[in-house]
């Protein structure tokens, strides 16, 4: 497929979804110039969003973060999270009493409410876990593994409540040539040796682009879903996910995918982007 | 868990989702007293849908099917298939050209439009296949299963295009202890033998859910997710689905899950509905 | 890796297994010059087999397909099919009574022993069932797909009954550019749906690498697994089941994988053969 | 199906193979009497082996264990466990060099020879690790999973080298209600992060019932397949394993599998024993 300048794609349309990693950022930091593209986009009046895998940070967190780094444009309210759809579903379905949950106490605090508390799998004592009405996985940080994954396997055992993963990445990058397992690892492991079924969120799932819709219409802006463009890195995820959903896609060269394979990659696995751009970038003097 | 009375759940939702097989129907027709319910929730002003996974029909002929079974209440606007996603899928992101598919002609006819041709499998000259933009599994009926299965995936092997499944169940019943392959079980093998990733509509998909949640709310009522109730006789794709969307949900035992079987399943399965009745029939004198 | 030549690897062993599709023959016949690699054998003094997975024939058969091609040293001995264990495991375990069978004719004929008949499904009677003890998947040739395997699926629900596959390959190549299903495919999709684990045989399994391994045995030579070379185009199925069968393994880039990916291909998977050949023939000048 | 007496089932054969955990022991240790039957094999002449998915210990420590809980009989020549595969694995084609593992020094040792070192996964430095040839999951103990399974990832990553499992169980029972993660669960969740293919030893594969097969033989008794019993608690181990090895196997319900529940399991997997015993036990006074 022909490599297209991403200035001239992004302007067909109203609304952006970005994925986050590969795209505005890698183990570095920032994809240098990046920060160009959002002045880009405020000037053209194109609405963006945020949509990521990550459950282990509250929105605001996740935005502060990219504001740091030097995208001060990027706010709370552009942030969509699968960690925010985990939210919904225990505040629509769980309600209240405990949930018990693998991860940092700073992931578990974003899922708390008034009727809701939440309890490290550590502290939990197994044999008295009447009140605790769900286990979500949150990340893949905060515990120790050994100890705390097989008490996860045995109260799962034990009691038969929703077990909600809220972060369906197997992996993330933390260094050039290095990765860290994340949460949806661990959590597909349970899954098969419990053999229940467990309710993920996140890429390429349709509820996360349905989510990332909504907001785009909440904001004010009526949008048809020709209108909104996915912009990712991931084929199996960003890609697919937003082909499904009806939107056009944008594949960039900027992280799990190097310029060289993407035309084999495209092919072997039937997924198709709209386009393919080499970065997100728009240069400030295009 | 506690069997309840239909009509005590149900009073307290704006909207209901009814899942069709086991639930309004079985193979010997409808659910004797079914259309009682109808009657119910008219009175009553409670609203509903019937989602399906059925792409071997437009809405309106699934529909008149209601009608001559005996429910005039299902019209057109209350079905939402797995077809019309797949439908909204090629609308949106093929948009022209032809589209190869398996199935009926009459299946056919329904994703048709102006600009979007379909063309029969068993028409196709694989060789000058140039203007094909997309494959789609209809039905199980129809075609040739040896000849244009295999056709098929040497289609996919040659031409790098989406395949879109408009049906992701395995099997359907026919009759008290026979079942029929469904289009579902045909495409997951297709594309384990041509590893492609392939695009499926149908329930436990948060897409369909969403399809139906849309036409609640486009059909004039406003209403929450937390006021919708979910009624199916299968965990794996009703209730699941439901819940994972967020909908409280109800499971009938007149279809899949035998009454004594209902306790052990929840638990192994780990999928829980809000509720258990024995049907989704309200009696006329109740 | 380093190319090497077959002649300088096949040298330093005492027995040689060769899968057959890819190998010594293609959709168009022997790979040309093979012939003359038996002949080397022979006056090595190098004992080889070959291992199929094709139970579409008896050995008897197979081994005349390949006198008639042009290699006179393949008789029947030399073959060993995945066929042959399925024959075995219906004298040791089902003993008697019908076997039910998709397939042809032909490839049944083998499988039938004086205690034990064989019956098409097509001219099954699924009502009066009573004397079947085993189905087989024998071939993807020879019955109606539509009609069989919808069939099938309600036998395997109405009885409690062994099935064995007795072919375990996805798909086979029939032209340069076209492949066919293979009965592998179809028993997998018909497991999917009744949810019953059925019995494979075929490589990569060890049951088949020890059959042959037996073989080489009974002839009269004795033989250690570190003097037995497997010969394969197949990562995934000749390649990993001689790694871990304990035998030394030669990749040759005849068949499935083109010379320009086979590093790609062994990275990507991990499957790693202890040599790659260009292919398996041995030049008579050589 | 009908209960048998054990002794009544295994005086009809030569050989017995014995899965150890729920049919010798449970958590709480022996299985009650059941010493005595291995009283009653000698005195009949019947040869016997433990079969296990263990690779935490040699087989002589395996012995020791068993004599030590009160079965004299059982000696290290009686033992096949999967860890044996595993180190002649290793022998035959790994040879030299260092193989990195995860598990207890002790697992450890037992795979070392003159010519292979170990190295445990916490003392490996990742860019200093050209002397690895392979890896080895010997044992869920003895490391920190989350620092030592990230860097297992990595190391596959960065080296191509198999990768081998040398315990294919999920997890095993430590308490009444309470089970431990077994390393075939890790070993699993690294196989899809990495996305290669990984070499596993242990029932129900086919490599397993040969190398107990050859134990049999070797020690010098002639024995055939039908003159071979394999006794397990575990349809999806255990007796698909025997089955498809040409061997009749009995359920004991002392294990995993309850006594209310074996007909419905035998059904539904469609893993039909030969027999069903309550128990492996052969009383004194039978």
């Amino acid at each position: 497929m022909r490599i297209r300048s991403f200035k001239s794609v992004v302007s067909k349309y109203k609304t952006v979804f970005f994925d986050a990693f590969g795209v505005l950022k890698n183990y570095k930091g920032l994809i240098p110039g990046i920060e160009n593209t959002f002045t880009y986009l405020e000037e053209q009046g194109i609405n963006y969003f945020i949509l990521t895998n990550d459950a282990s940070r509250s929105p605001l967190q996740l935005a502060e973060k990219y504001q740091k780094l030097g995208i001060p444009n990027i706010t709370e309210d552009r942030i969509v999270s699968s960690g925010m759809l985990a939210k919904e579903y225990l505040t629509l379905k769980v309600k209240k009493g405990s949930v018990a949950f693998l991860g940092t106490e700073e992931s578990a605090h974003y899922i708390e409410t008034n009727d809701l508390k939440t309890v490290p799998i550590s502290q939990l004592d197994i044999d008295n876990a009447d009140d605790i009405n769900a286990l979500v996985f949150l990340d893949d940080e905060g515990f120790d593994w050994n100890h705390d994954i097989n008490k996860v396997v045995n109260l799962l055992r034990m009691k038969n409540i929703p077990a909600i993963v809220a972060n369906t990445d197997y992996a993330y990058p933390v260094a050039k040539h290095e990765v860290a397992i994340a949460v949806g690892s661990l959590a597909d492991m349970v899954e098969t040796i419990v053999g229940k079924q467990f309710i993920r969120f996140g890429k390429p799932d349709a509820q996360m682009f349905n989510f990332a819709y909504e907001h785009a219409i909440n904001n004010g802006m009526k949008v048809g879903k020709d209108e909104i463009l996915m912009v990712g890195d991931t084929l199996i995820t960003d890609i697919i996910g937003g082909n499904k959903f009806g939107l056009d896609t944008v594949l960039v060269l900027t992280g799990n995918i190097l310029p060289e394979q993407a035309d084999l990659r495209i092919k072997t696995t039937g997924i198709i982007p709209t386009y393919i751009c080499e970065s997100a970038v728009i240069e400030k003097e295009e």
